[in-house]
């Protein structure tokens, strides 16, 4: 993701304030509009304890793969519930499903999660 | 914020497979629910795009700190509005604010979007 450039600050003119500096104008880039939408939409995917959980326990697994029938459990929620959190996941890029046999298998998108990280502590 | 042990994920036995291998056991612990909810209600303040630009132009400007009246123009939205999103921030440690004569000052607690960048790239 780029950032675009947001229009600058604009001087105004404080009234009645006792400090003597206000509205200093930003000395960087602050992100655009379409790039702050982007961010926000892949931060409201893993903004939900659920889903957050069911990154983790995909993490926590070797191969940093794991078996829905392995997910379902810890979560004490039904199956249409982690299976729909789990397409949230798999719609922001932070998943990938793999259907083999009975079973699907999910798995961490390498650099994902600090992709993410990046962008949002270098705001 | 500590993270405490999620259950350890059960076996199971696949049925119908053609994987030789469904269920392998976590390597790791997984974020507890505790937790998840927490760092959930943290990143659900970011997860806004109104917000990212905030946090964005408060980070953009001189010293880290910024004049609410340089905030609203550049956002488009309304004193009001801009003022609830500020206080999500606010109330979420994200942001300071400091009251002096007239004008809102608004600065990043330092460390917040690195520890909260750093709980995300952790799971």
């Amino acid at each position: 993701m780029s950032f675009t450039v947001a229009p600058p600050a604009p001087d105004s003119t404080p009234v009645d304030t006792d400090t003597a500096a206000c509205c200093a104008p930003a000395s960087r880039e602050a992100i655009g509009a379409a790039d702050a939408e982007k961010l926000a939409r892949s931060l409201k995917a893993v903004a939900d304890p659920a889903r957050l959980r069911l990154v983790s326990l995909v993490a926590a697994h070797a191969d940093e793969e794991a078996c829905v029938c392995d997910l379902t459990e810890p979560l004490g929620l039904s199956q249409p519930t982690v299976s729909h959190h789990l397409k949230v996941l798999v719609d922001a890029g932070i998943l990938t499903r793999d259907k083999r046999g009975t079973w699907a298998y999910y798995r961490l998108v390498p650099g994902a999660l600090d992709s993410l990280a990046g962008l949002l502590a270098g705001l």
